[in-house]
């Protein structure tokens, strides 16, 4: 058995370093994102995928109390057949399950818990190239990408979260010696003591975009903080969670602990146990990734919990003037393109002033940029295979039918077209379609178009442009935003009206960074501060909800 | 006029201060609490008492954006006439006036605006005397308390929220450089900004008792964190709040900045314009203090906002045995007595096994402990000149119900006195009532009867009365929590219950300290963790949520 204490002692230095970075903001990465055989050695690949393979058409092996029968809900968009079952869940078996495990999981203390999740994540990491397979066949991501997002970036992310979650809750001294000086007599003397206390149950729900990524930093954070969680995957991608949830539970009782602290609830589609547990009274923290319409009924109806919340939004581009043109375009349409635009992250509204823009050569028209982004999205996606690479599959129908809705509208300066993969023949592969419209068409722009849809909006200014941005962007959310400007005053005003419109702002993205990413450790994502998410991954806030310091105090 | 920097330049020194205590969270306090001469000087108490009778029967001197006509709500407990009157409030003119100073005051930064909240808070201590004065006359407050806690606490309770919301606004760079390596090529470089937004119009909704201990944190934690705050004083006690308005105004105006990011909203009672704010969509943060009715109203009805009340409670003490009955009984008479229990810390329930409890005079039942406490009161408050200092008089006739109804009672071991008061003769002073009741009187004991009302509640055993203790403080709340024991496991016992009920504990209190003080700096109070309160003041939890970080990056 390794205590948690133990497993403590053992990562140490790998979370001072991680609570440092956090604070510096500086670059830096704990899981490298190359799958190459020189990082993770010669057998990692091919050994990943055997253990994938072995997971195919059969029961996944985890332990879920109060299960009865299995559910199996996946497909691969890149068309292989997965049918891999996992245990029903009993959302109140579940619940009782998380509130057993409270005052064991509370008496580990948060040095030990942030112990024990760093060897969890630790061990996340030994298995990144099958959890890469996994994300790949569930979200429709590309390998690569699936290896980075939903591997090194993701346990990064986790790292960052444990990082905040350990820092916060060390703040306070555990233990402090209080003594005021009296007129005349001896000083009053008091010992105090802290102790850090979970709030609750708390419930992470999954998205099939990115399953692990978007739900480690809750994952992680409710854990370090004190609380059992409850994991509860999307039907469409419930492999690397359940992969996920397994290590836990194997870390949990190594260390002797109850490993119901962490447990993985599958069910069927149209079941709705997200809903029965977010909404019980035990559960008192939920985080979410996905849909506005259940984001926001989570934030009206699980009243007994902190909601943490990532929905929709338009993402904005504010086009006014480059010195770098082709660069521009080369950024932009590798973010429309990558993974599909099936990103959170990626741009919608692309909004350039009537009389165009001004390049390094010289004006270009809202027609003529059309015409120039489409140029550059064929000429990334010309060749077949290093296409597939960048867009990923489609990973469901809904995305496909906004994407044909999109596709038929009038004004499109840009086509999607299939995409044959060499690999896998059932791949649903598209390029992103491109649509022009006015700054009237308020009504098109204004919802979002989750996929690879996005609009060249002409607008009467850079000024309208920036007010349009502002004023959709407080009412409907964004994740992202980003300037093309080479004028210190339009600069300026776009960090105000970022500022006002509470989004973060990329300016002049013209190389190897894009909007679509963010650096852990780094890259606040999302702020709290615009429909779109009630809170930044990661930062104080995100963590300071998830438990409470007690105190108790005598005399010396 | 002295810029916002100047003012952080003149009190970085204090403020620096004021965040090493917070994290050390030893003894520290930046202002003094003896009215003595050799502290503030040999005509402050006099000056300030002319200060304070200047005001009366007065318009007072605020300017409030879109007010008209006035109100004058206040009586003073102690008979004499105030006839103050105030602009009365415009509740939509103030939040416009609000909203208008949100880009102004977010331009200042956390540095400056903690300049600009440290300087008001010099100006309040310098009117300590007649600020004393005029809590003592709203709240009821004996003279020495109001000026310790609505003096020198409350601005120890507000440094310590400014210290909390300056260190949380700069723990993240406001700058900082990214350079990731790149395979054969040079590193991705970038310069990341961090601009501290806060949430939106706040709001402040006091009480009668504490004014100004009650609000300064929610007052001062809004406004360092980027807020504009509208301050809506009880209609009881609104004297001591339009003071601190003054001061804020005045210190905002001569720093060239917007006076409106501070406003006062005094009205007729009845006028319910603190829900009209409350719910303003505008609005993004109230802070309230007072009944659970209105505290459970906010929370469920201010919904586009972050909540932080302090509600009722059912504070409790379990006790179990001791070696210093005498420290016991004096130091719980005192608790019983300060303020006449109208503290939302004053104990309510006594817990005390059937069979009594041991004492190192021998074993004590519960009509022994009844007696002994009678007693003790007795000789607290055998004086009237001492009994009027301790008590305090009554705020107004709901506390004088609550203590005629449980003076009624069957089972009184300490009936309430009418007390006497030599300078003010109109004063409604009275000594506390005590009644037994049993365990199974929960009726009774679970409603909080704020006032001078405690019961001595029989349980079966000590092992009894820690599970009421966390059943009904986790069902009704508590700020506060008391065990005697010379038991290490009942001790232990008695820790766990208090992390189970989610209440701060204070152990086998017989010296100067008491149950229901708390101490800036080092005492958390109340806990979030239980329905009292929603959170604590002050610690990072409070302040997380007033504010936003949001980044911009762009290519080195």
């Amino acid at each position: 058995m390794t205590s948690p204490a133990d497993l403590y002692a053992t990562h140490r230095e790998l979370l001072e370093r991680a609570v440092a970075a956090a604070a510096a903001r500086d670059y830096w990465s704990a899981f490298p994102e190359s799958p190459s055989k020189s990082v993770y050695g010669e057998d990692a690949a091919p050994a990943g995928e055997r253990a994938f393979a072995a997971l195919l058409g059969k029961p996944f092996p985890i332990e879920v109390p109060g299960a009865s029968g299995t559910v199996s809900t996946e497909h691969s968009p890149y068309g292989i057949e997965l049918a891999v079952s996992y245990p029903k869940a009993d959302p109140l078996a579940l619940v009782a399950a998380a509130r057993a495990a409270i005052s064991g999981w509370r008496a580990v203390g948060p040095e030990g818990r942030a112990g024990i999740a760093t060897e969890i994540l630790k061990r996340i990491n030994a298995r990144i190239f099958e959890m890469a397979h996994a994300v790949q066949h569930t979200s429709g991501q590309a390998f690569v990408m699936a290896f980075q997002a939903g591997g090194a970036h993701a346990q990064d992310r986790a790292l960052e979260a444990i990082a905040y979650a350990l820092a916060a809750t060390t703040r306070m001294p555990a233990q402090a010696s209080w003594s005021k000086p009296q007129r005349g007599g001896d000083p009053l003397s008091m010992t105090k003591t802290g102790t850090v206390v979970g709030r609750g149950v708390a419930l992470v729900i999954g998205c099939t975009t990115f399953p692990t990524w978007n739900s480690y930093p809750g994952l992680f954070a409710s854990l370090v903080t004190g609380n059992p969680v409850i994991v509860k995957p999307h039907p469409g991608a419930v492999l690397p969670l359940a992969i996920t949830v397994q290590i836990c539970r194997e870390v949990l009782a190594e260390a002797g602990l109850n490993p119901d602290v962490v447990t993985l609830a599958a069910e069927q589609p149209g079941d709705g146990i997200a809903a029965t547990i977010a909404t019980h009274p035990d559960v008192r923290i939920v985080d979410f990734t996905g849909s506005s319409e259940f984001g926001d009924w989570l934030e009206a109806n699980a009243r007994q919990a902190v909601v943490y919340t990532e929905k929709a939004g338009l993402n904005t581009v504010v086009l006014d003037s480059t010195d770098d043109y082709k660069g521009l375009l080369r950024n932009l349409a590798f973010s429309l393109s990558l993974y599909s635009g099936q990103m959170c992250t990626t741009p919608q509204n692309l909004l350039i002033p009537r009389d165009g823009i001004t390049t390094e050569d010289g004006a270009r028209t809202p027609e003529q940029f059309g015409a120039d982004l489409s140029a550059a999205l064929g000429k990334l996606l010309g060749d077949p295979k290093r296409a597939a690479g960048t867009l990923g599959a489609i990973v469901n129908d809904g995305v496909l039918a906004r994407l044909t809705e999109a596709a038929g509208a009038p004004g499109v300066v840009h086509g999607s077209e299939a995409v044959a993969d060499e690999q896998f023949p059932g791949a649903t592969i598209r390029t992103p379609v491109v649509v022009r419209l006015d700054s009237a068409d308020d009504k098109t722009y204004t919802r979002e178009w989750f996929g690879p849809v996005s609009f060249l909006i002409t607008t009467d200014s850079t000024e309208h442009s920036l007010r349009i941005f502002t004023e959709t962007v407080r009412a409907h959310g964004a994740l992202t935003a980003l300037v093309h400007s080479t004028s210190p005053a339009v600069l300026d005003a776009a960090r105000e009206a970022a500022l006002d419109a509470g989004v973060h702002l990329s300016e002049n993205l013209t190389g190897g960074v894009f909007v679509n990413q963010t650096a852990a450790f780094s890259d606040l994502h999302g702020t709290g501060a615009n429909p779109a998410a009630t809170a930044s991954l990661t930062d104080d806030y995100f963590v300071a909800g998830r438990f409470f310091t007690l105190q108790s105090r005598h005399h010396v």
